[in-house]
């Protein structure tokens, strides 16, 4: 087995073996009966038959019709654009990636007891890293290819370039679902978790953080990338030269369109890849805290929700059929609901099966999955153009660009307010009922039974995200079909169908942003316990090397923000959503700059090209944003790696050097061994960061999207339509937007989640 | 005495007396000592020596030239509209005053142990919401004169106008931290403070409150009145009527200027009068923690301060002096200088005779005037046209309004970096400078130790309180003195001074943003502790009422984020900040539309006044944006006062039905009679709602004035000058900014601390 081979290569080997394991676990060894494991098997097998899943839908994709030559030249130039820029990102990531290991490695070896999972930590931390690339690339592949046949299908009906781009989008889906769920049980299996299943889930906290690391840098630089090509574009394009948006002659369009595939398509497919990996660790964390009740099943619930998932998602996909003149968006919507609704009956079945009839439990991740509804109706009302909030912000253009920045910088501070009641509301009654279904199980605290509540909710939200991916995959599909289309000179009535696809496409992507960030919210909590749990487990590791044994009832599971650092470190982690924000907009400014400049240049070297007498030379435009975007990805990217990693440091010196106290502290007597202050800090850096970040992130994904939107409510002839001065004003407000809710939104939703993978793999470095 | 017969007519007098306290005083009670009541009545004596000090300043003030019959004219307008804002804004407070003294003593009479201490809090509650209201209108009474003489001392020199202005900016410093003084004092001295001087602190809590509430209706009323005032009158008359600013055709001018006085000068006043008396009461609270070691001298030590303060100030006010041709802001600068240097010599004094010599104690004092230097010198940074964050604006507007708007926006959110690492330190080092001080303190845990530390920084901070606010006022004056120059037709070289100094003004209204951000965050922890103190002090009387006595070591100390409810609590909070500032905005936006339809509907009924043959009615305009001020201040104040009461009293029910549990919970026996779930739900939603409002309010302040100055970067000639397109996209980034900075950031400040003392005074309601 090649995992043999890499641990015999690093001289490893006889630390890593189970048999080492066994013989130094200090929880009686409880190999799992082989009806147990038959779940780890099935999850498994459905991981396998995602992946099926995923080929067959590319293959059918990829064999439709590839349209006409003008169309295939086209779309070769997008796909060898986004080809380019994801082989020179992941090239990037990559190295980013092995001096991560390395580091993790020697930061792993320095505290003793930790040394055998230092390995296995480090090689987590590589699979998820490639799983994570691999998906995103999967992902990207058949969507650059889909986006023509989409075209292609349009010239003949609405309905089958629907479906087409929606079963493009499932390979993502399905692929990032399978991806993390085959991720997870292999390792799981690898690192002896049928023989070990309480201490493994420990050791799988590596995986979330290697999908979080590529998932921020795939956001982040695809984020940067895709709304500088926008604005450059649009700045240069339709500002300076006067030429429509999508025209071939503009030489930043290639670059535009590519933008859409690895921004949209690339960037958020990490991005529900990390949330499924990184909040199916934290709940295994957390079902192996209940293993005396739940046994090992309570560990594999997670999986086999994934497991769910896959089959929910499938279902859902084919049963997408649009009738023709019917809203695109209807269609896709009965999807969506066929998914959820299974994903029900399939959590009924698995809390049957492997929760013992806890139906409270049940309750539970039926709240997640209303949270998910809710989440996506609140979405709707603030970015639709049918509700008040852009209708104010159209009816603000009226007075000129400066109220319609107000008006919609005041419905983005806004609509924080009911996704924070709805997620309140969550994360109670789901503690609640995780109470109330765990209320038999001796032994186990309170607390530990509502933060499984919890868990199960955020379960129940994620368990119909592979549909979520494939319709969140649709938006940059139908945008580039639309692009396409518009290139290659269609005739209207082809024009007419894909940009309802693309207004479909629009609305999806809005929706899997409040579905991104609401998962986010929901997870946040889960993350934070399993943090708690993991620096709870090495205290006690820590003090029985010394040993002593931990007083009855202790518990790691204060942040207290009444101590000066703890607040401290909240005050440092509110601190960084803006400075990262700032960046991430920053550098789209700064790369958007480059585009103009290369636009202005080409226009001038060549005059042919504004006459349509010779090409634009796209490759240079589509080379530069390459660049300029992995260049700017860099420093925000690290800022939000160190940030984390240097306050727990410095906090855990500063705690010993200050004499400062923690809550949790340990009894005068153990108390030389550990010191928690440190981990403390970074716990509250952590929640607060999170909190700021969730509130930051919805402001700008429906600020940004409101102003999309009031353009569109314009250009469709209200207030004078295109061309007027309310139409001037409101393209100001889409322009400030864009960066908010392609680049720095999205890519904090990342951040969150980063944050939470990194304290959690670092935790040891803190105690 | 008036306070008998209040009580006397209540029907309290026996419950109230001093007779009363002797009798149910929990602790032994240690008559203050003669040598000890000493400094009671220095600081009592230093009090009115303010009063006195801002009567001679108001009286060779208003005893100056008065200037033309012209100037004079234009004078009485504004005194006029002012006032009328100010007696309607006033009768709008009383009447929620009177409701809330209402409900204040309801809710306390429920709740048995607390009875007694209801008239007193109820009776201190609205002390300080008249001595905050008198502040404010006695600073305003001042400087709606000191205008006028200003733009008349103008006519002979800058210097002369310059001392006027500050001389007048002066009273409201001197009249603000004199009446908190003299008000604090005084109730210490009526509540019993000399009997009893441990209990007393916690009986001036709704003093504080009194101050915060007419601080945050003052600063959201006037906030919303002068940016009304001032965006509809710039959309109407520059952008529709094409005249100059400030010109008397325009028939908003006139409530433009009125708005300067009644947002910066009444608005920054109470907020300023607030942050004195709130943490002022804070740090009592805490010195009465400390009362084995420091005794009565460590529980009069902030108003030793505020005396330092007071004396401090009118000497650094004495001193400026500007040499013709010197930039004002040196002058200005000159004297914060000596103020400080006089403070920390103060400071010196008062360690070596009230803490005892402890002079590690020195060393956290100079910590806070430390952090108010570093705060002013952040914001200089960031607002001021010499420095990179404008210029990029500026540079950005040569784009475009979108890219002056997304720059400004990320220089926005930039700029809590700095400041945050600032407050990071300061409260980290004064921390342990309080570690240090009080080493020897046996039987005062660290924490106690460290928290008295950040207090003393915070009084160090707020130590040069009263010379900041004459800085601050001057704001307005000066802002004013330009507008009757102008509007009076006054020479190029008068006209030149008082723009010279209009100039100035903004930079210190600027600065002085700075300063109150930076103290309320400073403060902020100080007034964590003294809930958190005030928490345990309920629970230790309930429990004792009950028969049983609290546990040894138990301390009401945590707010564990960890705890679903507290987190919960936690998100709400910083949900808050962004739902208040979007309500604020909205609120301008709203009202600037009354004023434009006003002002069109002027024009229109009387075309003389285009021609300038005829007057514009302005007192009809100022009516109109009066009345519409005070309807919008409602909604978002009322919501600041009211989300906290139904979050602490809603999550006290919801801990008890969801059988939700606190980590401060008293041991089983005990466990019946309070349940603490609530008070940290509160705290967590106190503490985040902070953080996340200090953020917020730092980047509207700083983006906010770096739009401003960015404009006048461009209007003094760079990348083309007035008129340009680079200075049209600017004037749209400084109308984005208006609201930002003057409505919903300084009112964000007024929040934090709104949301210290209700949760102060209310904490009996959530135990």
């Amino acid at each position: 087995m090649q995992l043999d081979l890499l641990l015999f290569a690093s001289g490893a080997a006889p630390i890593f073996s189970p048999q080492h394991l066994l013989a130094t676990a200090e929880i009686p060894v409880t190999t799992v009966s082989s009806a147990d494991a038959l779940w780890l098997w099935i999850a498994f097998a459905i991981g396998i038959v995602a992946l099926i899943g995923a080929l067959l839908f590319a293959r059918s994709v990829i064999g439709s019709d590839s349209g006409t030559a003008a169309m295939q030249e086209i779309a070769a130039a997008i796909r060898e654009g986004a080809e380019a820029f994801l082989a020179r990102q992941y090239k990037a990531i990559g190295w980013m990636a092995v001096i991560l290991a390395v580091v993790l490695y020697a930061g792993y070896r320095a505290y003793p007891p930790t040394a055998a999972m230092a390995l296995k930590v480090v090689f987590s931390f590589l699979v998820g890293a490639a799983c994570s690339g691999i998906s995103g690339f999967m992902g990207m592949f058949v969507s650059i290819r889909a986006n023509l046949r989409t075209a292609a299908a349009a010239r003949t009906s609405l309905s089958a370039a629907l479906r087409l781009a929606l079963h493009g989008g499932a390979v993502t889906g399905l692929i990032v679902v399978g991806l993390a769920l085959l991720g997870i049980s292999t390792l799981f299996l690898l690192f002896g978790g049928l023989q070990n299943p309480q201490t493994v889930p420990y050791q799988l906290v590596g995986f979330g953080f290697g999908a979080s690391l590529v998932a921020l840098f795939a956001q982040l630089g695809g984020g940067i990338y895709t709304k500088a090509a926008d604005v450059g574009a649009d700045l240069v394009g339709k500002v300076e030269a006067g030429i429509p948006e999508d025209d071939p002659r503009n030489p930043a369009v290639i670059a535009d369109l590519v933008g859409d595939n690895v921004g949209d398509c690339a960037g958020r497919g990490a991005d529900i890849f990390e949330s499924s990996a990184a909040e199916s660790v934290g709940a295994m964390i957390l079902g192996a805290t209940l293993y005396p009740v739940l046994g090992v099943k309570g560990i594999l619930f997670p999986l086999i929700v994934h497991a769910i998932n896959i089959v929910a998602s499938m279902i859902g996909i084919g049963v997408v059929r649009s009738k023709d003149g019917e809203d695109p968006m209807h269609a896709l919507n009965r999807g969506f609901y066929a998914t959820s609704f299974l994903a029900l009956a399939g959590f009924a079945l698995a809390v049957h099966f492997l929760l013992q009839d806890r139906w409270w439990l049940l309750a539970a991740g039926a709240v997640g999955i209303a949270t998910s509804f809710l989440f996506v109706s609140i979405t709707e009302y603030y970015t639709e153009t049918r509700f008040r909030p852009v209708r104010s912000i159209a009816e603000a253009c009226v007075t000129g660009p400066a109220t319609n920045i107000i008006t919609g910088l005041a419905v983005g501070m806004e609509t924080p307010t009911l996704p924070v009641i709805v997620i309140s509301g969550a994360l109670l009654l789901s503690y609640y009922f995780g109470v109330l279904g765990l209320q038999d199980a001796t032994g186990i605290t309170q607390y530990a039974r509502g933060i499984f509540g919890t868990a199960i909710a955020t379960m129940g939200m994620l368990s119909s995200a592979a549909y979520i991916l494939a319709m969140d995959t649709f938006g940059p599909i139908t945008d580039n079909a639309g692009g396409i289309a518009e290139m290659s000179n269609q005739p209207h009535e082809v024009r007419d169908r894909t940009d309802r696809l693309d207004a479909a496409g629009n609305t999806t992507k809005a929706l899997t942003k409040g579905y991104a960030i609401g998962s986010a919210s929901l997870a946040a909590f889960l993350l934070f316990s399993a943090y708690l749990e993991t620096v709870h487990d090495i205290v006690r590791h820590r003090v029985e090397a010394a040993g002593f044994t931990l007083p009855p009832g202790w518990s790691f599971s204060s942040v207290n923000l009444a101590n000066v650092p703890v607040f401290v470190g909240a005050l440092l982690g509110a601190m960084l959503t803006y400075l990262f924000s700032s960046m991430a907009i920053r550098a789209v400014g700064r790369a958007a700059e480059m585009v103009i400049q290369d636009v202005r240049a080409q226009f001038k070297e060549n005059p042919g090209i504004m006459d349509g007498t010779s090409r634009p030379d796209y490759g240079r435009c589509v080379h530069i944003v390459t660049g300029a975007a992995l260049k700017e990805m860099i420093l925000p990217g690290a800022l939000a790696v160190l940030m984390p990693v240097t306050i727990g440091i410095l906090f855990r010196h500063l705690s010993a050097r200050f004499h400062l106290v923690s809550s949790s502290d340990l009894p005068t007597s153990m108390a030389h061994i550990v010191n928690l202050s440190g981990a403390e800090s970074v716990a509250a850096f952590l929640m607060v960061g999170t909190i700021s970040g969730i509130l930051l992130a919805m402001l700008m994904n429906n600020g940004g999207g409101a102003w999309d939107n009031a353009k569109k409510l314009i250009e469709s002839g209200m207030y004078g339509g295109k061309g007027s001065d309310a139409h001037k004003a409101a393209v100001v407000g889409d322009t400030v937007g864009d960066p908010f809710k392609d680049t720095a939104g999205p890519s904090l939703h990342v951040l969150i989640k980063l944050l939470a993978t990194v304290t959690l793999v670092l935790a040891p470095l803190f105690v």
